[in-house]
């Protein structure tokens, strides 16, 4: 040893992170760094929720051209207020309302780091000793992994595949107590690609009245829907229980890498406020990061010039790939899909195991998928269902096509013997 | 009560929010709260380091200009990898190693939203069941408020004025025990203003590396000095002790609203790779947001061209400014200065309230400032430090002696009749 050095350095212990190992980012992570380097076609990646290399999904220039205006304006420089700036707000408090029965106000509206943050910020600000939050099964382990560093124990839900992967809204009333601080729904629904119809959302909010909780809305894919049931914003129930509305401009406007979300309280009997949840919001956001000023200062310019034919443009070509999705996977015998996807970017699929020789489970299945065939899935374990796999469909069609093709001959190579 | 209304909502219990209640933009926002509305002057704000609002501190149009052209080339709109663009984090590395005896690598950089992000992601790596980190008195509030967030326990070690604001390395030494994992440094020096010399810092390297603890040095204002002793960056003595380097765009560029810092590893034995904390630091940072990954792509280009003028031109109205400072505050008797400015953006003065009538410390004298003369400073309890200012003097320097002048009118205005 050199002379001198400590025997033990104080921070060697801390192997042990108090963050949960599995989040999207951390899988695919790996999943890339076993990929054969000698496969010479092209990678398909139907893993993560982000369509950005293929030019079909590109955003607006008038999104792109707004942020630059701010940038080279020289005004929006400075440290943003806590909240966000208030034209930011103003435009999203406007832009939500136009979808619900009454107005919002720019109070109403926080400004995040993507939903990534929105839902880091909702975490610490409802955390207690001793609470516990409801999360969906399947879900998006992000709210496993911040709940994890806030030290609220979280307890699961089922959705249900074979009822279009409603919420069971029997365990729902089962596993809440008086420690219960919230439940989340995420509509459209990720990873499952399902909508939540308008009946079934207003049961989530009697529901959670009856239990003295509120629903946090994960609608980062608000109005991302192509199958025959319409975007309904939970906000609308905003009168029965208050619900904290989460969003972001990555996936509708195709930017998930410009990290600019929001919280948006959907609240008309100001419970929040007069709980003092608004407060915590407020002192978590002191203490975070924040989208950069000219960001923000962007958002009322992107919010209100982005045509209506941009966003039917991208809902076509969606549509487009839950067909061909749907279409193929029947072709695949260890693949059944419960629901053809109709919103989102992402569709479940679960795994017979049974028809494969020598797959053990979903991440073996993943793990062998992309060292033969170049092609990326996410095992359901990630979001909560073993043996389950989460497929992203938003990517090019002819990509889709090929990596489910590479998919079918995988499985055929690895069919078990009758 | 409403019909059907719960008794008590389950998350009415969350007033306790396990974060500090301290935060420099906590206070902030309250002191600008009870502003006089019929004060006509201009309000003076020497609390935060945002120079943006003077013409003076713009930054060059070469960065802005970076950031526009990323932004319009639609090649960053997807997620960023969880470290970083890699060319950014290549730039960072060049940039950084021109003051090193030796050469860093993009592996050693992690990009993060801003120093805070930075701060924030260090805090949560180290963290760990039972151990403590060595923070600076006076310092910066957001280490005490992400490690109460973190559970990490603080101890303080002082800062001397009499020796021109060093480290007491005693009381290192003394705080110290197995279960300290890192203290931290700020150089230059807020909210002090000193900038600390080569040997006093290689006697901390030593401190450290005897006490096997890492070192965390904030180097958000890196190469801002304006007196005598010239920046020594932390890593020069990084084959002494690991060193995590943090710092930002923020400060140098005047750009604090755009949210770009980094944490740099500084560690030629390579000992956070082998303990497994640069691991800790890639969970972490799979779990929270990202700085958007245009402005990432727009970073080489950013470090690159801009020019030395530009950055002589600030320090030339840093200079300026210390002189102002130091020169008028000697006219108001209830303040002590024990050191000129000779960095950053802020600097302490002791206040001697023997001197003045019915104010009983600094948040009063802070409170009552803001009412009477619209002027607003940063109590030093923010700070670490009872009964001293925190005085910004990154203003216009009409701005910075019209704000010297209020206080000296405040001052005489509440002066203790002898
Ligand atoms: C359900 C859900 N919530 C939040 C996020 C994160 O959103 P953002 O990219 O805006 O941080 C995602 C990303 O895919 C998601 O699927
Ligand atoms: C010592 C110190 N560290 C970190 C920060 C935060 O830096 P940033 O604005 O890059 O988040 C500041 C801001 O003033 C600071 O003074």
């Amino acid at each position: 040893m050199e002379k001198g050095v400590p025997k033990k350095w104080g921070f060697q212990g801390n192997k042990e992170l108090n963050v949960s190992a599995i989040s999207v980012r951390g899988v695919f992570n790996k999943l890339l760094g076993i990929l054969n380097k000698d496969d010479k076609r092209p990678v398909i990646r139907l893993c993560r929720a982000d369509p950005t290399d293929f030019s079909c999904f590109k955003t607006t220039p008038l999104a792109s051209d707004a942020v630059a205006a701010a940038v080279q304006s020289f005004q929006f420089n400075c440290y943003p207020p806590t909240v966000g700036v208030l034209e930011a707000r103003r435009a999203i408090a406007k832009h939500l309302s136009s979808d619900l029965p009454y107005q919002l106000t720019p109070d109403d509206v926080f400004l995040t780091g993507g939903c990534t943050q929105a839902i880091e910020i909702i975490i610490s600000a409802l955390a207690r000793p001793g609470a516990n939050i409801l999360l969906p099964r399947p879900g998006y382990p992000q709210y496993e992994a911040r709940a994890a560093c806030s030290g609220l124990e979280v307890r699961h839900f089922d959705l249900i595949p074979e009822k279009g992967w409603e919420v069971d809204l029997e365990s729902v009333s089962a596993l809440s107590d008086d420690n219960t601080v919230a439940m989340v729904i995420i509509n459209p629904c990720t990873p499952c690609g399902n909508v939540f119809k308008y009946p079934h959302l207003e049961k989530v909010a009697e529901t959670a009245r009856k239990l003295g909780i509120c629903v946090i809305s994960d609608e980062v894919y608000g109005h991302l829907t192509f199958g025959g049931n319409p975007f309904v914003p939970m906000g609308v129930f905003g009168s029965i229980v208050p619900v904290f509305t989460l969003g972001s401009l990555g996936k509708r406007w195709n930017v998930p890498g410009w990290r600019l979300g929001w919280i948006v309280t959907c609240d008309t009997n100001a419970i929040f406020q007069k709980t003092g949840i608004v407060d915590n919001i407020k002192k978590c956001l002191d203490i975070t990061t924040d989208p950069p000023t000219f960001l923000q200062g962007a958002v009322p310019q992107i919010l209100e010039k982005t045509k209506e034919d941009y966003f039917s443009k991208n809902i076509n070509i969606m549509r487009e790939a839950a067909n061909i999705f749907y279409d193929r996977s029947q072709d695949i015998p260890c693949f059944t899909c419960p629901h053809k996807p109709e919103g989102t970017m992402t569709v479940m699929v679960k795994l017979n195991l049974s028809l494969l020789e020598g797959i053990i489970d979903d991440v073996d299945f993943c793990v062998n998928l992309a060292k033969e065939e170049s092609v990326i899935l996410l095992p359901g374990v990630t979001v909560g269902l073993k043996n389950w796999l989460r497929i992203t469909i938003a990517v090019e069609p002819s990509a889709l096509e090929d990596g489910l093709r590479r998919i079918k001959s995988f499985n055929l190579r690895h069919a078990k013997m009758p």
